[in-house]
């Protein structure tokens, strides 16, 4: 299985500068937050990108992403009808070929020199099925996910076959149908934001959306866990880690864990520890 | 004299994004940097605000400071001819006013309630005469900022009679014609990037552009040495913090620094220290 598309959601409405944002990314260079992306996407040897938007973005964030440009598609979600409607908008797009899939408000950190993008490309060619990425997370976040459940391949510590998917689960339903073995107590395979899909995920997520009504986040889940019924699906679970640029300093904090995993990691290190200690000796008089 | 109307010169063409960036304030609400600046205005009781941008800027820009859309004037710089020429760019908006100046590119913070607008224009309301902030700053940093030579006002620790003004001194300039009696050794006073200027230093501004041909920053230093000829100029001098958000990790250090001086202080300290403790603790293996 070759993977050559790749899908971004940026549609969301209350965060259409989000993808504008200019972060300085780990090479040292002035980014928007969408040309991040688009090259972490790069980097796994993608061809072809499809970009879901707003109506109207498509000037400003082909803008955004210089050269890169040529490889995008835009898409238009003309109305607020979901995640799993977004994604459901490539559908012509990736046109019964698996796809790598990505959210547009996420920046993806992985450690040493391959990219998260690349690896999950990676294993999802070589197993030749659907790849989520996925984090055990302690049970106090499973509000905010995706979890899968499901058991490791036997010989691989990092690599999982998904048996059930529950978007945000209560801690009953995750105890009763989520446990993996061999995780720590209380903790969960959560979704990271960044998946291989196959034309049988695409195809049972427009079926369940056609049949529903319902294009949101569960809806996405409910077609992966529908997906595990019907071939094989794995979980990829490797020490990432994701920053939600769109929540409260989440460009912040992304902008610090960039910096931390980059070239330019003493001299903010530096910057930093001086303007705490300016600060903090100089108290501001209130 | 009564200070109602302010410049804030946006116009520079190789960062025309940066005043849509989006940063966290120091009350915890999500505002683009141009939205910051004019709250800084605003805050200094000033009415109505000229903002010099580059063609084409002004709906992104109107778009981005929400309900204060209603105080701004765009005058557009049709060239690239410089920062004195930017100002200048304002001259038929203040129509003979004093008025409040501040750069688009740069967050003020102050210590405690006053804002930095605040505190400069009651000075120069109550001297009733032109008042640029200065900081106190090592001789290393002179070719960076326009800088000004002069003597502490009587009774004040704070004030300063400005009597010459050059841009970007050499140490050697600087040496002869910058020392102030009283700042630390090695220390001038440069300019914080904040001045209440006069209808003379206009006038001043423009004759010297238009006999020159030079619209540049060094043309801004020299003419507000003629102001220092012609009439009363002051330099205020307090321990304010300004942030260049243009410059490398310049976004990222205004955010830390919003933050360290608000609402959000706690939250965001803990944040971070998590950040650097886990890194710490799990460094890359590279």
């Amino acid at each position: 299985m070759k993977i050559t598309k790749a899908v971004i959601t940026a549609a969301g409405r209350s965060q259409r500068t989000l993808p504008l944002q200019t972060l300085i990314d780990r090479d040292g260079a002035a980014k928007s937050v969408l040309r991040i992306i688009v090259e972490e996407v790069l980097s796994a040897g993608i061809e072809e990108i499809c970009v879901v938007v707003c109506p109207g973005d498509e000037t400003a964030y082909a803008q955004t992403v210089g050269e890169h440009a040529g490889r995008l598609t835009f898409v238009r979600q003309t109305g607020p009808a979901g995640y799993a409607h977004a994604i459901r908008c490539a559908q012509d797009f990736v046109s019964r070929q698996p796809f790598l899939h990505l959210v547009g408000d996420h920046l993806y950190v992985s450690r040493g020199q391959k990219s998260c993008a690349q690896q999950l490309v990676e294993v999802a060619e070589a197993e030749a099925c659907a790849v989520s990425a996925v984090q055990a997370s302690r049970e106090s976040l499973l509000p905010y996910y995706g979890t899968v459940g499901g058991r490791r391949v036997p010989g691989r510590q990092d690599l999982y076959i998904v048996e059930d998917v529950i978007e945000k689960p209560t801690p009953t339903e995750a105890e009763q149908r989520l446990l993996v073995p061999g995780l720590r107590a209380g903790h969960y395979l959560c979704f990271f934001g960044m998946h291989v899909l196959t034309p049988t995920a695409m195809e049972l997520l427009s079926a369940r959306i056609a049949a529903t009504g319902d294009g949101s986040g569960a809806a996405f889940s409910q077609s992966l866990a529908d997906l595990a019924r019907r071939e094989r699906y794995l979980a990829l679970e490797r020490p990432w880690w994701r920053h939600d640029v769109g929540v409260k300093y989440g460009l912040l904090i992304a902008q610090m864990a960039l910096a931390l995993n980059g070239k330019d990691r003493d001299e903010v290190l530096a910057q930093l520890l001086e303007l705490l200690a300016i600060r903090e000796l100089q108290r501001p008089e209130r």
